[in-house]
């Protein structure tokens, strides 16, 4: 297992002689381009816009307090912590600044505490990769929506290893595109076989007997095992059942939210959903709606694979 | 009732002078235009590209008839009939072509049969729009998906002359977008309330409660119930059943299918779902499902409106 290869959307923030390097995932897979944030302002704003997502906002809340730190000392983290929080509802980062802010309350040198955090991270990830390849089987189609970043080409890699031939079913994730940008693109460059198709096909390619099994992630795991994921996964969860097929989560570490009824479903523009690279999908004036995420409940969950202890 | 407007989607075909005038749905809502057919095999080629879908396939099928015949009288029917059968699978231009054929076969001039066909075909679409509209209850959001040609408009109408204020969700409806493009437009002219949202996200705007109605149209009806229609209505279907939500379907006359078991599906090329107006979806190379239509059993249908005896 030494020699696996990562996608870049595995670790997709990287911190370098006082400079945050953000994969801006906006631009895949036509550009590979990197934003260079020089302070923590320029970081949250690269959140706000979402240029990285996923596990890449749990590694940028930590370099972004590595970087304020090498930068001054004395540092406001209060200050910091907040700006981060306030960015976007669904991720919970007070979970993390809290967790930051209490390496300092134990008066544990930070920026240890980071990297160790970090290095920690990386490694259980691989193991969760692991778990999950023991539930696959030779010759599984495997259906999933949105990005799991990095995951699905790494428990691929490991099927192969262990001589199992599995395929993907990506959904192209309206209106961000996540399916056929980033899903779609990490998988085609290390081989594996995917197929895209739009947010409407999936009950038909279910009737068919295409998918053996939904894959998923999640922004937000709640304490009694509901989860927050993209838009989109609830209805996924729905239909599975409804076709009898096992749903997995690869999930992050459990927030404060007790259930889903404690995660604020972020709302955001409806310009995002009518408009897409300058083309107006839709008439003049009018409206959408767009949830950010919807919450699929525990029920519907046919097993959770955890993050490990971080 | 007299005085009812329509969409120009309720009647997108017109003949005058010997020209068919198609109007090109996929340039609305940005251009209003109408592509001229001077014969049969120009009009079988606009089908072929889905240039008209739905209420149009079958008024232009008339048309083509008629101008073939009016071209020269002694036209080999069979071959107009065979190539508009081939052009594309889902929709049963056999059971329009066969009637066409049956009108010669019965001696009856088949211009004035066609007329009467065309007139009475008007005349059952408004009777179904009003058979439609008292299920409605004042106060309702009506999720809708693709588009019904013109119906919804006219049902809106209708209710607001019964003192009925509705409004109404639209899907977006990849990889095409007639919800966004064709649905949403003809109701924003009507200055009838619509929002459009993502295909994925009708699980969520359902469990928020937003929903009252679920009304989509049909491509094709079998005869014990079951339709095709639009890929994505299945899974409507699925879950406006879940969250116990009527589901009504606006039916066109019923085919010689006996069940949806009978209804071939059309796939369609994947460029038109990884493409969208010259910009790439997705990474070079990728490859994509596209089945164009899915089944939607009767089971899950609350109530069939259908369009009176033809």
């Amino acid at each position: 297992m030494n020699n696996l290869k990562f996608s870049p959307l595995f670790w997709p923030i990287q911190y370098k002689e006082g400079i945050i390097y953000i994969l801006d995932e906006t631009l895949l897979p036509s550009q590979e381009k990197y934003i260079q944030a020089s302070d923590y302002k320029q970081a949250c704003s690269a959140i706000r816009d979402m240029k990285t997502r996923a596990v890449g906002q749990v590694i940028l809340v930590m370099y972004i307090f590595l970087q304020a730190l090498e930068q001054n000392k004395n540092v406001n983290l209060e200050e910091i912590a907040q700006m981060i929080n306030s960015t976007r509802p669904t991720l919970s980062f007070k979970f993390l600044t809290d967790m930051v802010l209490g390496f300092r309350a134990k008066g544990a040198p930070i920026d240890k505490c980071i990297y160790g955090f970090l290095d920690t991270l990386k490694n259980k990830r691989i193991e969760q990769a692991k778990e999950c390849e023991q539930l696959i089987e030779d010759g599984d189609t495997i259906l999933t929506h949105c990005n799991v970043s990095g995951l699905l080409p790494l428990i691929a890699e490991i099927a192969k290893t262990n001589n199992k031939k599995i395929n993907f079913i990506a959904t192209e994730t309206r209106p961000y595109l996540q399916g056929s940008r980033l899903t779609a693109c990490e998988l085609m460059r290390e081989g594996i076989d995917v197929t895209i198709i739009c947010d409407n096909m999936v009950a038909q390619v279910m009737y068919e007997g295409k998918v053996n099994k939904v894959i998923v992630g999640a922004d937000n795991l709640a304490q009694n095992g509901d989860i927050a994921n993209k838009i989109g996964t609830y209805q996924i969860a729905i239909l599975a059942k409804q076709f009898k097929i096992p749903f997995y989560v690869l999930c992050p570490p459990a927030t404060q939210a007790k259930t889903g009824a404690d995660i604020k479903i972020e709302i955001r523009p409806d310009q995002e959903l009518l408009v897409y690279q300058g083309i107006e999908l839709a008439p003049k004036g009018a409206k959408a709606y767009y949830p950010g995420f919807d919450v699929t409940p525990k029920e519907l969950i046919t097993k959770h694979i955890h993050l490990g202890g971080l």
